[in-house]
């Protein structure tokens, strides 16, 4: 069975996961043939800075002609892990055009431009393989495109950032405040100078919209998340939390609404509780938990970044388009036959966790729960708390429509006797 | 890209798990059209008892000769869930021998004649997928095969028998005896009359055969599996874990030598810390964490059986082998290169939770200690207590040869002062 002709493979990208890519490749050679029955070949890897020494590539393999080295005519396979919009799109058409099966990483890439890529790979017959793009290391995309190819997901709900997780559960283990604990991810190394695109939930998102796609075989957008970042989140608030048994984490959720008909997908802070298999996602792991219909509950945990992780998927992928190509045959590509309408947050039903600062005088709490009650908004639990004068009201609610709480606040911001609201959270995972 | 020709499934077998396949192919047609690509008719259903009434299945379909019906000369995938060696060994090499590919849950087959049936797939250029034999609905065999195929796995620790984990949870949450867990277990439906193969770990050597293979890419014998039951896991040895800040699992633990030149596979219950993932998996879930080089540490979590979740696998199977059926080609076979022996549980490194009732008199810990040394294992923490002229001692080994720490406790038991061995457990997790 075992052809000796090498596939021959283009990196595109050499950075944290190019490198890590190109080290597995050549130090596990062996396995990936036999795993494959021919042996892949690294023909070529373009990069923008080629006098960067790079050790254990050999320099002649080097070019900043990415595009080039597409045409020239003998690439069978490319992995893109050049990151960002472009140039990554353009070369990954390219090599569509080229007869070249692509793997890819690209989270922002597949976030915007998923379907236009996923059309360009049907056009021309190739594969279009994106395991790194969601949680790194973790397999989740080939699971939910094939393991659950026969069953129905109705929720996707995951801690798909590790930056966000490891400030987050600093926070809770140590009663550190925001800013303290992303100080303290900086120095290691879990945060970016400009932390923005993780503590705002815009990794996240782009990570949510791709999971969407394949968890209910529709198109969702990048645009069609709904985004909270964390950074709002206080030592107050884990306090609030402990106190109900819950714990707090950036997430990701994706839901069926409970008529099939429409889908809802968001990304913010979240209490859930202790019980939930995603509390005792620590430090900078990620973990997604889904819920299928016939499967039942799942979860899925490991590293969600680093450049081995990384590479990890990035190898399974190109083993799997390898054989694909082999065969002659592709794997499964985009399935997006539902087409179903994205709702707004307002739709979303989800139950609220509120900290109000209120007059320490009767008939506050009657005032609180009336305001409720005009929103057809049900109160679960109550807890009044004086303090010289003052007094707190925590108010937890039943289920109800995301419109619906956010009203509530906005008419208990305006009642003379509340003074101010010091924390909102939604309460997941129950 | 639709072809309306349909391929037409067999379906062996029609219990708990296999109605739940029959239905969701009927009530789900629509969806498994659309992510296979051709519609999926279910053309034959091969039962024992052919008069029991059942729901939703034209009887036109039901046959009590499932061998007539695989040679028939339409059928191009057939799914096996009767479980058992006999009649389904036979059943699925006819299956392969008529050009049908086959989609079987039947963790006792794979585990016991894998190699055979693998070679007789390879053979005739058909797929054996089998999702469903290693823990139920839980994505495993796929991932490992598939999404770590560019990776190296070290390392695999498993719940993979639910009913176990349902009695040992029990134990650690209410205090329960073994008895009283196992009698809740059965008047739940967790454990079966007789629960022989649950508890003395049969079922989970039987899936650490057959995910030791898929990991080490080797061949694994049922007989290569050290396998250890939890019935002498007593309330006591909760104390004792919960003393060390752990809870006690049934775990299957399939391990790389250091040298990577042989493995090691074992089923035994052992202590892991609470901090551990496996720790917080409850009542009967399941969940496999697996360590691979590059990928890091990874596990994944959910029902180990029922017949919804056991049908979730199977029909995750079928898209796959109709896919590749349409395609003209077949998935991954058996990978089994590597040819590493597998050691003798002696040689498997691990650590030991060992209790001693002894005598309360001076001199008895330096006795012990020096039968430890003598053999050379060295301790980690020794606890003693008294209690009515009788004292107990609790001894933590450091990481030891298996071999090394039974001689300790063989020769612990011929120590005057020792006057039984309260308990002995592995401690894993680390």
């Amino acid at each position: 069975m075992m052809r000796t002709r090498p596939l021959k493979v283009a990196l595109l990208g050499c950075g944290v996961v190019g490198s890590e890519v190109a080290r597995i490749m050549t130090t596990h050679a062996d396995d990936l043939t036999q795993r494959i029955g021919a042996p892949v070949e690294l023909a070529g890897v373009a990069v923008r800075r080629p006098s960067k020494v790079r050790e254990g590539i050999d320099p002649a393999l080097i070019t900043t002609d990415a595009t080039a080295l597409l045409k020239r005519g003998d690439i069978d396979i490319a992995i893109e892990v050049i990151g960002g919009i472009e140039p990554a799109r353009t070369l990954i058409t390219t090599a569509f055009e080229h007869g070249i099966s692509v793997v890819s990483a690209n989270k922002a890439l597949l976030a915007q431009d998923g379907a236009a890529l996923h059309a360009a790979a049907e056009q021309h017959g190739r594969d279009l393989y994106y395991e790194a793009a969601v949680a790194g290391a973790i397999p989740l995309v080939r699971p939910m495109r094939e393991s659950l190819a026969g069953d129905k997901i109705n929720r996707v709900m995951g801690i798909v950032n590790g930056t966000t997780n490891f400030i987050l559960d600093k926070m809770d283990s140590t009663g550190a405040g925001y800013q303290e604990a992303l100080d303290e991810a900086t120095a290691l190394g879990y945060a970016e100078a400009d932390p923005t695109a993780d503590v705002e939930g815009y990794d996240a998102a782009a990570k949510a919209a791709i999971l969407a796609g394949i968890a209910f075989h529709t198109r969702v957008r990048l645009d069609d998340v709904y985004r909270e970042g964390m950074t709002e989140v206080s030592a107050a608030d884990f306090a609030s939390a402990k106190r109900m048994g819950c714990t707090i984490k950036l997430l990701a959720i994706l839901e069926r609404a409970a008529d099939g008909e429409s889908v809802t997908a968001r990304v913010h802070p979240a209490m859930i509780p202790l019980s939930h298999p995603l509390a005792s996602v620590r430090e900078a792991y990620n973990a997604v938990f889904v819920e299928a219909e016939a499967a039942g509950r799942l979860m899925f945990y490991g590293p969600g970044a680093g450049g081995a992780p990384t590479a990890s998927a990035v190898l399974g992928d190109l083993v799997a388009v390898a054989r694909n190509k082999l065969a002659e045959a592709t794997g499964p590509g985009e399935s997006a036959y539902t087409q179903l309408p994205v709702s707004p947050m307002g739709e979303v039903v989800t139950r609220y966790h509120i900290s109000l600062d209120v007059a320490d005088k009767p008939g506050v709490l009657a005032q609180v729960a009336t305001t409720f009650a005009e929103h057809g908004v049900s109160i679960d639990t109550v807890r009044q708390q004086g303090k010289d004068g003052e007094a707190s009201l925590v108010v937890v609610t039943h289920r109800a429509a995301d419109a619906a709480l956010s009203g509530t606040v906005e008419a208990l911001r305006k009642l003379d006797t509340v003074r101010g609201v010091a924390s909102i959270m939604r309460v997941e995972g129950e």
